[in-house]
């Protein structure tokens, strides 16, 4: 039986393109090989990261005069690459809603003068800082943001507005809502939330940055040359890419970004409603900073929060637990997860919270 | 028609293994999810990871105080995380045999005196220089090699013996014969050739060696880390890993390394014979330094070479092209590649030698 995976990430995949992927398995578009064979400088597998490139560029509407381009090692080797790249002056602001956020600062702060300049480490990153109240620095090489905290439930509704060029880590939320790209500097994402299997990640930076990465920058991690050699400069992670392109298409088949946006506040509001509408269930984040893509909540108890999720397993609702920072439930809705998978939580959540709301427990 | 790929990489995986990956592709391990959709904090997917490390430590007899990391990247990003993690006095020694050991060269110069103490460049990379006879220098971090040279169609059948720890990007022959890992401090292999799909590398160092890396080194090229975090430091890329494993048990299964080897040098040796018994065929390598992985070859003439990729392809032996920096047609023969599809490939150049041996052609 399928389940309904609620997993931070990796996450679900469209079971369509599931299915696509495992009839060609060995048989990629006729070659008689699989997808996981082909050398990459095959014409056919260089259609493929072609295709993903001029898809992202589509559906993000991605200017001209930015790079795109498919890496590895994930968000956390490009909390390294964003200053090895940019961070000519030695400075540059961090807003810090989490715990990636956190990580991509202490990597700066290995090649310069990085600032956290806000934080919401005071309420356990229950909110972001308002972006027009944070004390930019004059002069440095970029403001980094996370837009989306997969772990405390957060996420930016209204970017900063900054002279230095804004990066921006969207691991968790690139794809699942429209952006205006050309507000940014540079945005990079880990694909195993909205896009792919683990393993690529996706850059977008404004060519003119990127031109002079610093001596110390391991060739692998120039963005520059990565662009230069259309994602092909080594053997690239294949499989995740040729995933992406499956899954962009269907994107595309939906009606791109707007579509997917709608459908997923649709999704959140259903958990979020009833998280409101209840005394039962709790989500401390802040309302207007509240993620669509990831929604933490608890019971009354850490008991109930157990029962919860065992009764939840039974029913083919997995990988709720909550992140031990936040400890509870943690439901990751991403494009993949059907409405129907969203429907069926909140129905479970609500026979829950009928069977145990009357129990004694401490509060 | 499943084809014979004789591609340089990525390459050609054991069709049972395919056939396993296809089968519970939508249901892992009776998760009810796709492993591509797992979380890799899951226990069963941190199982497979554990399972990957013990297959490789048992299989090379890999010594316990040797850490066994999966990483991102490929063979290119090790090239800059060597010299990151191992070069505190700025000084290492390189022989460059082939186009990859002269990046892993390159990459060196970014961060210290890295010196080209041998090479074979003189008669495009057709041998190995005799590694008692090169001049190592005192007070060097390291020796790099690259054990076996995928375009050239090299290797070393004897390594060097240094003062300082010996690495080797294995890429191409890691786990295609036996080797004594005890006698190196790193080794670090792309696993596309032998182990699996592109997008998982494996590093093999010892741990001394490896405490203390240079402060610039970006978090996630420190194979501490990946040690200490038993290459979960991040979302590591899940199904390569998964794949590998697959191919490992395979391994495990078939008797070992040495059982490997037999088979490859038997597969190697129906096409070098072949090659020696011909005035048709030429392969310009020294024969002491042969490759067993990558046999490159020519006819006669580029017209003859053409001809003879052509009629391969029909016949389902593919992607036999020589790479441009040698031309002519390359036959990578990795553990993978079944026997058969050797000994189809013998027959088709036996064939294709009668048919053609006659014409007149500029020698």
């Amino acid at each position: 039986m399928r389940v309904y995976n609620f997993s931070a990430g990796p996450s679900m995949l469209p079971e369509s393109v599931l299915a696509a992927a495992q009839r060609e398995f060995l048989d990629f578009s006729g070659t008689g090989m699989s997808v996981t064979e082909i050398s990459h400088r095959n014409p056919k597998f260089e259609e493929i990261v072609s295709e993903g490139e001029a898809l992202l560029r589509n559906l993000l509407r991605i200017p001209d005069d930015y790079a795109v381009i498919f890496v590895q090692g994930g968000a956390s080797t490009q909390f390294a690459a964003v200053p090895l790249n940019l961070m000519h002056k030695k400075k540059a602001d961090y807003l810090v809603t989490g715990n990636f956020a956190k990580k991509a600062y202490q990597e700066g702060l290995l090649y310069g003068d990085a600032a956290k300049i806000a934080s919401s480490e005071d309420r356990n990153y229950t909110y972001i800082p308002d972006p027009d109240a944070v004390p930019y620095r004059n002069g440095t090489d970029y403001v980094h943001i996370c837009s989306n905290n997969t772990i405390f439930g957060t996420r930016y509704t209204k970017f900063p507005q900054t002279e230095a060029p804004l990066v921006a880590d969207m691991s968790s939320d690139l794809l699942s809502r429209v952006i205006d790209v050309s507000k940014f500097g540079v945005i990079y994402a880990g694909a195993q939330k909205n896009l792919a299997p683990a393993g690529v990640t996706i850059v977008i930076a404004k060519r003119s940055l990127i031109s002079d990465p610093l001596p110390v920058c391991p060739t692998m991690l120039r963005w520059k040359v990565q662009d230069e050699n259309k994602s092909l400069y080594n053997t690239p992670p294949c499989f995740s890419i040729y995933m992406a392109v499956l899954v962009l298409r269907e994107l595309a088949a939906k009606g791109g970004i707007e579509a997917i946006e709608q459908i997923n506040e649709y999704k959140a509001s259903l958990l979020y409603d009833l998280i409101d509408n209840s005394s039962f269930y709790r989500n401390e984040v802040c309302k207007k900073d509240r993620s669509i893509m990831n929604v933490p909540f608890t019971t009354p108890s850490k008991e109930l929060d157990a029962a919860f999720l065992k009764g939840a397993e039974a029913r083919g609702l997995v990988s709720l637990k909550g992140h031990r920072l936040v400890g509870g439930m943690r439901a990751s809705v991403y494009n993949a997860m059907p409405i129907e998978g969203v429907q069926a939580l909140a129905a479970y959540m609500k026979t829950f919270e009928k069977e145990h709301c009357h129990e004694n427990f401490e509060t």
